[in-house]
């Protein structure tokens, strides 16, 4: 532990907790690296990835928790509960592991139809089953009416990774190229148009999706990745931006080769939000080795969870650090990760 | 997944979550014996661990999982931050198991003082080093003003069962002897005399403290250590039943032989409550054969986390399900769990 007693985020820019701590953008790197990482003692570049590395007994291990304060708690496409369980199971596969076990940990507001608690039960076991994952222990709080909002949902997680590789921020290498496995958006329009009231010619429905199949086809084949990233809280932007930081290289992308589709840019267009900040639950880009960009490519097509995979950039040593884009007429600009708080309570 | 898709909990008796369905009383156990336990698949007598038991790549390992909701966030004795990984460690040490990583889930409400946030992540440090635990990996959340209270945090832990000890409420046999490691109450009466402003000759501390130490002292010195036990949410009364219950054995205690400081008696006097029902966070029930009593109860006192251990029953087969305790004036009464809500947000 530090030696610092002192709080360090300095306490006179922000002296309380602001809704953007937990957007997934620049102010919650800034709680990780500034007060988390420090403080418990993971200071590498490591701790920038979605969950623990681990070896205990010779079994090599992954270890990752989250809790979801989605608001409202259904929307279309999915639920708190869908999400609490795909959003874990899905860190694990960015481990590069199998995920085998979660735990469920359910916060509830006094008051809480007890039919909405037997709801959301329930889809965290079809949740479940789908992502062949078994629920194994679990605890739940009751908080006093007005404490709380209806139901949050921690879930932590347990994989075994069972190839040997290597999955990291750290090994990602100029020459590497960025695969994004389908269109983005989806699931941060699903719930703010439901949020706002929005009407579109047809539903968006929310991205949320199990990703360890398609990713552990990925290793299985052989295919050399190098980083795997889920595009949650912060889009891709800060995913992409997190990543060049980490390994200190240039990430180069092109904004026609990201697919959004026309409903969701459209939704996007009203509320004045960039697709490319906007969370999904079902979309991950990996780093693989440039000769396997192909394979790659065509693994994630066959094992596609509704979406187009797109080769969308390159890693180079051009400007460490940064993440450019290309966009639609040419011009390049520097993306940053997402700074305030665009969609709160997304997840 | 049970093909029955109504709601297993009585719509007409309790269409609403009320605080006692997290007291850790009658209400809890509804929950997870009607809903929780046959939806996520975990239909036997383990569902009342307090952990999971797994067995991954040659690895035996334990996985739990608790949310903190506790109010006031500091209280004499401890913090929101040294209870939950203290409980999660404890959780582990109940079964069997040698705690070694945790997880840890933030929710934090929009407006918290950033540094309250520093104190609680500087104690959960402290707390992980005496108890020999990493914290390796989290999660950050923020809900919007009103919609939270301060901060809740959920832990979630592996450890590792080193011993080949079988440890649940399934292994209790009539002839084992029920020890408890020290006196109990005070971790409910610190929180309570906070909130209600009581005062006493001396300040209640919390008993909040890692038991794991005192555990694997017994596993290894080669106690044959049928149940563990701590004595959280719905206090010994509940733990006990809920063995009884689940072991399907009569267990037989002596209140006279039960510890209780006496400024905890006098605090539960004052505010009508019965120490025995009383939430505690460094206090664990041991169920052992007869024969090794004697050894167990001297480990217990050698490793002592500040309380005396006693030995306080025995398993009957005399009323298969119940538990009976003898009062201090000799007449025998049934125990049974917490009904309704006592203590709320104890923890």
């Amino acid at each position: 532990m530090s030696a610092n007693f002192a709080c360090p985020i300095p306490i006179d820019e922000y002296p309380y907790v602001l809704l953007a701590h937990g957007g997934g953008g620049r102010l919650t790197h800034a709680l990780i690296e500034k007060m988390f990482a420090p403080t418990f003692g993971d200071d590498g570049p490591e701790r920038r990835h979605d969950g623990a590395s681990l070896t205990i007994g010779g079994a090599r291990l992954a270890f990752t928790t989250d809790s979801y304060i989605v608001d409202p708690l259904f929307f279309p496409g999915g639920n708190i509960g869908s999400l609490a369980v795909t959003g874990t199971v899905n860190d694990l596969a960015m481990c590069g592991a199998r995920p085998l076990y979660l735990s469920v940990g359910m916060i509830v507001e006094e008051g809480l139809p007890m039919d909405t608690l037997w709801r959301v039960t329930r889809e965290m076991k079809l949740a479940a089953d789908a992502a062949n994952v078994t629920i194994v222990t679990g605890d739940t709080k009751v908080v006093d009416r007005g404490k709380g909002d209806g139901l949050f949902v921690n879930t932590a997680g347990i994989g075994v990774r069972e190839t040997g590789a290597d999955i990291s921020p750290s090994a990602v290498r100029p020459g590497d190229v960025v695969l994004l496995s389908g269109d983005i958006g989806r699931h941060g329009m699903a719930i703010m148009a439901v949020r706002e009231g929005l009407e579109f010619e047809t539903t968006i429905e929310s991205d949320c999706a199990p990703l360890a199949d398609v990713v552990l086809a990925l290793l299985n084949a052989g295919i050399d990745v190098h980083c795997l990233r889920d595009l949650t809280r912060g889009g891709l932007s800060s995913a992409l931006v997190e990543i060049a930081e980490s390994a200190d290289v240039h990430i180069g992308v092109r904004e026609a080769g990201i697919p959004v589709l026309e409903d969701v840019r459209g939704a996007c267009e009203i509320l004045g939000l960039d697709p490319m900040y906007v969370a999904n639950e079902g979309r991950f880009i990996a780093f693989v080795r440039h000769d396997d960009a192909a394979a790659a490519l065509d693994i994630m097509s066959r094992h596609s969870v509704g979406g187009s995979p797109a080769r969308i950039g390159e890693v180079t040593d051009r400007h460490r650090g940064l993440v450019t884009v290309v966009g639609q007429i040419g011009a390049e600009r520097v993306l940053d990760m997402l700074s305030g708080e665009q969609l709160p309570r997304i997840c």
